[in-house]
């Protein structure tokens, strides 16, 4: 069994450090584990206890009867190397070292401990100073982090504790899916490429996203981004890229920020999606969650505001997306849905009028036409329309085309409370919703980017393969 | 009594054109104005009916008893030049025409009849094509709009009518607050100068933000925003500023797009902020609603995770926002509200551990600093704080020093739900606060260049008028 596997999908577990006491982290990891449902064996450590939130205790991990994949320890940073020896000993797979103390505070010295100890006895370490780890589909939550995770297709890793668990409680209000969630702390062995390659593998995950600080092994990454790339895209937010940000990183994590300019040349030939933002980050993961496939990049835009339109425009002015002149049978088909003050200019003005039929008649015109290759439907609240029943049948014309065409939707709502249960329920039926006209042309935008770098990237390891 | 006090707080309205049928627009003004509370007299107009929602009726607006100050045209488009007639002969002070059907279908012949006759009686004409107008501090809502709004001090000025609805809905979900909406349509008349002219002088209204499509009459706009700036500042959100974006809006409005680039520079020289975004210049809004006078531009930033504060360093840099060095006295003081590991380096990082008293004890220091210019204070939830608590020790320390300062404090929070419920209830106690640390370092610099652009437009008025 991988290393990797045995982190995301361990069939034990073992929690050492494993606290009685409530609020202490290896208390709160081991009562996630088993609340969150894992079906795996799960053993607590702990010499001074006999049972633990209703568990049988194990004084050490040498003393559990069973094989142990992943060993999860939250105990003093004095005392990790010695519990990594047990875990060598006992021939667990792989250590994930919650525990701080270590290179963030100048304590290299402990974790290269840690890290030879385990390597000398064959066994893969995730941290040290990580919140842990968490895969939906294994049921598995081994983290001091929230105790609810959505279930869903991103995979996110991320380097900073704080940034990933709080991004976790975002993820619940927003109403983001995740497969796994990998806190990589000071990343002392295993890191970003070992992750790529699992979730470029895994069935689970659509898209990965990774909040990164500093890169170490930047040629490793780029080649393991590479080929995760060609099967899914790959959204790194890096946090540190102007100098007074890389100022700030080096006092947090140690890490020596790169120059940015390089590294985002790497990235773009790498096929890394850049996300210049936590906001874009999760926008541009949730329309790669859909599976869509654009033919190309001509958009439609379908509107009943003329106003959001000219703003949906400069959006794709400045973000390079072009927006098609529909031919004369589309506009005349586009035209039997809208009163005579319309417009069938793209941004198509489907006026202030359009009602729920009226949306789903023009949103099935344009995905029928074979010219259309990705419908963006916006809405601005007024007093005629009910957002949700615009909605509704926006999702009814999706499904009625669905078996035809993995064509793009995309839906952008300006206004109050029920704009936004009309974008809840476009989201939970698979059609990317979003809040403003630039965060949803950017999404369209980077649809085409990355359909773009993955035939690039495709290129390129061909070519290499072929030397 | 000026034309536009007569628009925003008139003593009396007239309805022309007040429908009996719910769902009607003369029947839905009607409706928001009396159920919004409006005190003054109010009179339907409709020759067919005798009482409208409980009003008395009257045949013509010749036929009230009373002086009329606003009347609002509901009236099909072909018959508001006669209506606009009587109301000059009746000797009303200004028509805000809701009827659409003029220039933006090419019936400027129309357009220009009405502010001819409106112009022979010394009326103003707001419209045609608008969904009304709004007034909070006199509880005037004469639009077919939503019929709640949230009184605050920001009056928003509108080109687009469905933009404008919409943000209504926005301004409600999001707890902003509004002095006044204008929906000004075709412009025919009233336009963004006379307004400015008004809000300048408004004691309700602490900034104006303007969405604008077209601009006409530019010179004189410039004027009215100069003057304007160096009371309060001046909002811009130009939709149609690509060559995309002003194509969609030819379509639209037909107004002719200026270049957009020459209009930037006009607005720099005027001291106009201008917003890329809606949702930029609600959020910058909000800040200037608090009256915070920024000595300088020395920023504090305090967080509880070193990524957060990493990434607001980044979005200091890319917006010109300098982090000041702490002082030794600064350093020593903050570090006794946080654990050996912390971090007195701006960001300075109190670390997951901190709590409200921390917060509390770390805001207060760094207010009292008197080097200290601005304090954002960032908060990345975890499972060992609660931010509500955290929010109400960051209000309790803004209190305490209210009275001798009126330095900024803005605040960050990325999480969940609750996090989400500390932002309201900072917003609520007069702390700006933002979901990402783009959009709060957004807001701080915003702050900083108000008060340059003010400075350089008062010396620049100043010289205009030694002349």
């Amino acid at each position: 069994m991988n290393a990797i596997k045995a982190l995301l999908q361990p069939r034990s577990v073992a929690v050492i450090g494993a606290s009685r006491k409530r609020g202490k982290i290896g208390h709160e990891v081991l009562r996630n584990l088993i609340d969150f449902g894992y079906s795996g064996k799960i053993y607590p450590v702990n010499p001074n206890a006999d049972t633990v939130r209703g568990l049988r205790c194990y004084p050490s991990v040498l003393s559990i009867g069973g094989d142990v994949d992943l060993a999860v320890v939250c105990v003093p940073a004095e005392m990790v190397p010695e519990a990594v020896t047990g875990c060598g000993r006992k021939g667990v797979r792989v250590v994930a070292v919650v525990s701080s103390g270590f290179k963030e505070i100048g304590r290299s010295d402990l974790e290269e401990r840690v890290v030879e100890t385990a390597s000398r006895h064959g066994m893969r370490v995730l941290g040290p100073n990580i919140f842990g780890v968490i895969c939906t589909p294994s049921k598995l939550n081994a983290s001091f982090g929230p105790r609810i995770v959505r279930p869903g297709r991103i995979a996110f890793i991320t380097q900073s504790g704080a940034i990933g668990i709080a991004l976790m409680y975002f993820t619940i209000l927003e109403h983001i899916g995740l497969s796994a969630v990998v806190s990589m702390g000071n990343k002392s062995d295993i890191d970003d490429s070992d992750l790529l390659e699992y979730f470029s593998e895994d069935p689970h995950t659509s898209v990965v996203l990774i909040y990164m600080e500093g890169l170490v092994r930047g040629r490793r990454f780029l080649g393991a981004a590479m080929r995760t790339s060609v099967k899914k895209p790959v959204i790194v937010i890096k946090a540190g890229r102007t100098s007074k940000g890389a100022q700030a990183a080096s006092t947090h994590t140690g890490a020596l920020a790169s120059s940015f300019r390089v590294m985002l040349g790497a990235f773009n030939q790498s096929g890394v999606l850049y996300a210049s933002s936590i906001e874009q980050a999760f926008d541009w993961a949730r329309i790669f969650v859909e599976d869509f496939r654009p033919l190309g990049g001509n958009l439609l835009i379908l509107t009943n505001g003329g106003g959001l339109g000219v703003l949906a425009a400069d959006a794709c002015d400045d973000q390079g997306v072009e927006l098609m002149k529909p031919t004369q049978k589309l506009r005349e088909e586009l035209k039997k849905h809208m009163p005579y003050f319309g417009s069938v200019e793209n941004p198509i003005d489907l006026t202030a009028v359009a009602d729920d039929d009226a949306y789903y008649e023009s949103v099935l015109t344009a995905v029928g036409d074979p010219d259309v290759h990705t419908v963006l439907a916006m809405y601005t609240q007024g007093p005629l329309t009910d957002p949700t029943l615009i909605a509704a049948k926006i999702i009814k014309a999706m499904k009625d085309v669905r078996l035809a065409t993995r064509k793009p939707i995309v839906f952008c709502g300006v206004g109050g409370e029920q704009v936004e249960r009309a974008i809840r329920l476009l989201q939970e039926a698979g059609i990317p919703a979003y809040r403003t006209p630039e965060r949803s042309v950017s999404a369209v935008s980077v649809l085409l980017r990355y359909t773009r770098a993955r035939a690039r990237v495709e290129k390129k390891l061909a070519m290499l393969s072929s030397r």
